[in-house]
């Protein structure tokens, strides 16, 4: 039997290949894509400033864990585009969670799996804010490189709407936000109307 | 006067630059060097997974928020490498706190500077914490690389002994699986004795 801490070791190492997903967003500068690792950081430092406009009181700690955990999966299921074919996403990533968060000692492979369930399934306070986070983040990043990325797939106003609306579970005033940068985005043609 | 919320959003986009920083650490699979955001991914998620090793009794939100904010300062000062000329490290990086977390609101700005000098000076349980994970987590990283880093800078085992010693401050166990590392590094020749 391997050492807790061994095990745990080999967790934090496994999970340095989630700096190589790449995302469809744009970083701000030059023109490379972001990756998932990297992403993770900045959703989980929005939570530490945007805390205070969750519509319901949140334990900040569990919405950065969230946060944090949320895109490991993507090592082996790889990063959906939001705005793409998402038929075999769900199977994938099962499957990978198990495989990655089981590299951990039992109790802590549970509740990691526990977090990123609970992300996905948005029927927490603090998952609603999560997931709020995680699609204004890109939102940010798209409308403040001229819509690279959703120009490049022709993406239309009306699915970053129904994407993006649920942003409102989380936060009535960031989706105010949210929607503002939206119809801006088409006012300045970085998005189709 | 900018709105508060658009003043934490100027932020958040900022601290985007931080994920052109590089680090001499280079990641576990391919030859590229890793950013310091997602450097702070990882430290942040090592603090969830290692939290119990910690000496001392932590919050452990406390801890993963000064790893998060931790290297935001490298924006502006540049990353420091540790093994070279320190000398005008500290003053590059108090003019780049002043001036980064000054983008947010005062309460906020306030806070994040001082979680940053908190993690600078170490005298707190959770400041000790976090600066040993982060002092593991790259001769973990050169340790599954051969030695990448040290062998091309040159680094001697007693460098290294002496840089990370202070892992034994913040975890007593971590510091006898960092050693034991060293020890075996130099061992394999993955750096110099």
């Amino acid at each position: 039997m391997k050492a807790r801490i061994q095990k745990q070791i080999e967790f934090i190492l496994e999970i340095d290949k989630l700096k190589h997903i790449l995302r469809q967003s744009y970083l701000l500068q030059n023109l490379r894509r972001e990756n998932s690792a990297e992403h993770s950081w900045q959703l989980a430092l929005m939570a530490m400033v945007l805390a205070e406009y969750s519509d319901e009181s949140i334990d900040l700690l569990h919405v950065i864990r969230m946060a944090l955990v949320h895109d490991i999966v993507e090592i082996d299921a790889g990063d959906t585009y939001c705005y793409g074919d998402q038929s075999d996403k769900s199977q994938k990533e099962q499957a990978a969670a198990e495989r990655l968060y089981g590299l951990l000692p039992d109790d802590q492979a549970k509740e990691l799996h526990a977090l990123w369930m609970e992300f996905e399934t948005r029927e927490t306070p603090e998952a609603r804010f999560a997931a709020a986070l995680d699609r204004l983040m890109p939102l940010l990043l798209n409308y403040h490189t001229q819509g690279q990325s959703w120009l490049e797939h022709g993406v239309r106003k009306d699915q970053v709407l129904e994407r993006n609306c649920h942003i409102a579970e989380g936060s009535k005033e960031l989706w105010d936000y949210a929607e503002t940068l939206i119809q801006d985005a088409v006012k300045k043609g970085f998005l189709l109307e």
